[in-house]
């Protein structure tokens, strides 16, 4: 099969084909190079579980769901390549992996949240005395789901989303919720794009979001992609643009969302929020159930990846700082409940107080226990 | 005389030598190039009053304060090296001159205060009878004037300032106000200057300053030069900081400040402002009695220059966006004087309301009719 995909495979947004984020291609796993967008479009082909959690560790991959994601194919291909002897071995092989892929970022929840999938898929097929290659094919199975339930997530997430928006909105985003940020359509860039489906004329601004860009690069790439009107801005510019009245919502991803609706994004998310809340423009997360984390009570136990200080010093090989300067690189902030007007997720949008809404979210769900 | 100035020439800051923003060496006006800063210290050696204008246009030299010195320079080279027959001819050409110069940059008011000295010290010599070759040691005194004046004004700003930090204050700034900002010493990084001068523990948090990166090449270097401990951050970090308690105070530097205290300064000052104004942070403005406009009645009237799209487009010769996105460049943004807890300048601390404090501030100066 030639890279990149068939353009039918994929299911059509406003005229274009999908974006491939993340697919499996017999026993790779194929990723775009999301830290060469938009100047390049390279595709990284993953052959075994480390190379997986290398691209996620390295930003290869991000976003949370997509991380979900390719650590769910990461583990199939894992189990599938073991040369363990007999399901004992591989069991213990297996647990290895997942440790491996839990260590390569702390803050999404996603990547714990498709490991516990993995992890319980596993077990019932030992459980159920199944062979190791009926165990890969069981794990096949699950990330398979995982990659598809995503996806329909979006969807769900999108048609929910786009009714907050009118016709002629002018909508800011901060980072990349799009289609890169999950197995395909995207959470924030999804409400955007059903909107669009919908008829509305919605215009886009998107914030660069320093420092890897993810909002110059990934998200007006995409946006610009689907036809869809986009205007890219430094971080700086949303305050004034709100306050001349020329932003009518806010709608950000999420990598976490603790049981209070306190979220982590993104950094630089909360400064939209606290701008949002003074200029009184509604922001909304949105996020698929499985960012959200009802273990974690509060944001403020949320841990923040503190990412290399290269990637605020440098822009590829260009030194942008003096030496002797100190960098500080958090990765993620969070942003407090009281300043998000709903979470959208693909169960419908929820609203504070965040405590007992977030609970309902998850009644009659089969995501959590 | 070579280049650069012997060390001995400047006053000293904490131990190295005061920097050299700009500086008249015989009929050579020489600036260091501030658009490649930190990895290259050039000097650019402007001949004539047009490349004066070019380096203040094409911002070899920004700032506002050191944009008016630069202007008043640059007309004095002018006058100096102009084929005028006889002073009326000159007194054409030199409205020229003014003309090119005031069409350099809009928002830094002191820019048009530099051109309007130089304007009345010319007419005071032609009404003297003077001849082309006193006018022009005329204006040469005028504008060393103009540059001395500049930097005692920082020195007094710091003096003034530093008593409103406290031993160990942690301080955000953005853009940069700086040495590099003024004839020398700095606005805002003046009052840190002065405040490690009388002993006290000052540590600075630079804004990177997007798309032009003050903050991250200027900012850092001229204060990891003086050796001030200096941390640079992206934008979006000032916020999780103030909401660590990591911040103590903010100061800015300004580039027009109208009556009612409303400040147009570097984008992503209003940002600051409203964060500061949010975790209850004191966000001081430094800024030199020249850039008050007291004829500018309140911000919405400043007029804000929006800058080449190639700016945040690109960095260096890297594309940073896809084709087909828009872009936004607005360079300025303006904060509403209810953020901004008071006013440092050369006579002292200017407090709300400002309507009737900034008119105070120029009784008995000769800067204002």
């Amino acid at each position: 099969m030639v890279w990149p995909w068939p353009r039918l495979r994929f299911q059509r947004c406003y005229n274009v084909p999908m974006l491939p984020t993340i697919d499996r291609q017999d026993d790779v796993i194929v990723m775009v190079d999301q830290r060469k967008l938009p100047a390049q479009e390279v595709y990284v082909r993953c052959r075994t579980v480390q190379e997986v959690a290398k691209a996620i560790r390295t930003m290869v991959i991000r976003g949370a769901p997509a991380i979900g994601v390719a650590a769910a194919w990461g583990l199939a291909l894992g189990v599938r390549r073991s040369t363990a002897k007999g399901t004992r071995q591989l069991a213990v092989e297996f647990q290895k992996m997942c440790d491996m892929m839990a260590s390569t970022r702390p803050t999404a929840v996603n990547l714990f949240w498709a490991i516990d999938r993995m992890k319980r898929a596993f077990a019932e097929g030992a459980h159920a005395g199944e062979s190791a290659e009926e165990l890969a094919a069981r794990l096949d199975r699950e990330a398979q789901q995982i990659h598809d339930e995503d996806v329909a997530s979006c969807r769900a997430m999108g048609l929910h989303g786009a009714e907050m928006l009118s016709d002629g909105a002018r909508v800011l985003t901060h980072c990349n919720a799009g289609a890169l940020a999950t197995a395909g359509y995207g959470s924030a860039l999804g409400v955007i794009r059903a909107a669009v489906e919908s008829g509305k004329k919605i215009a886009v601004f998107a914030d660069e979001t320093r420092p890897f860009l993810q909002g110059a690069r990934l998200t007006a790439w995409e946006l610009v992609r689907d036809g869809i009107n986009t205007t890219v801005i430094t971080e700086s510019m949303a305050g004034p643009l709100m306050r001349a009245g020329e932003i009518d919502a806010v709608i950000v991803g999420a990598d976490r969302i603790a049981a209070n609706g306190d979220t982590a994004n993104k950094i630089g998310t909360y400064t939209v929020a606290v701008l949002a809340h003074e200029h009184k423009v509604p922001f909304y997360v949105a996020a698929p159930l499985s960012t959200i984390d009802l273990e974690t009570a509060d944001g403020d136990k949320i841990p923040i990846e503190e990412r290399d200080q290269r990637e605020v010093s440098h822009l590829g090989s260009a030194r942008l700082t003096p030496v002797g300067a100190q960098i500080r690189n958090p990765a993620f902030d969070v942003t407090p409940h009281r300043y998000i007007t709903g979470i959208i997720t693909e169960k419908g949008i929820f609203r504070p107080p965040y405590n007992e809404s977030l609970k309902r979210a998850f009644e009659g769900t089969a995501l959590r226990a």
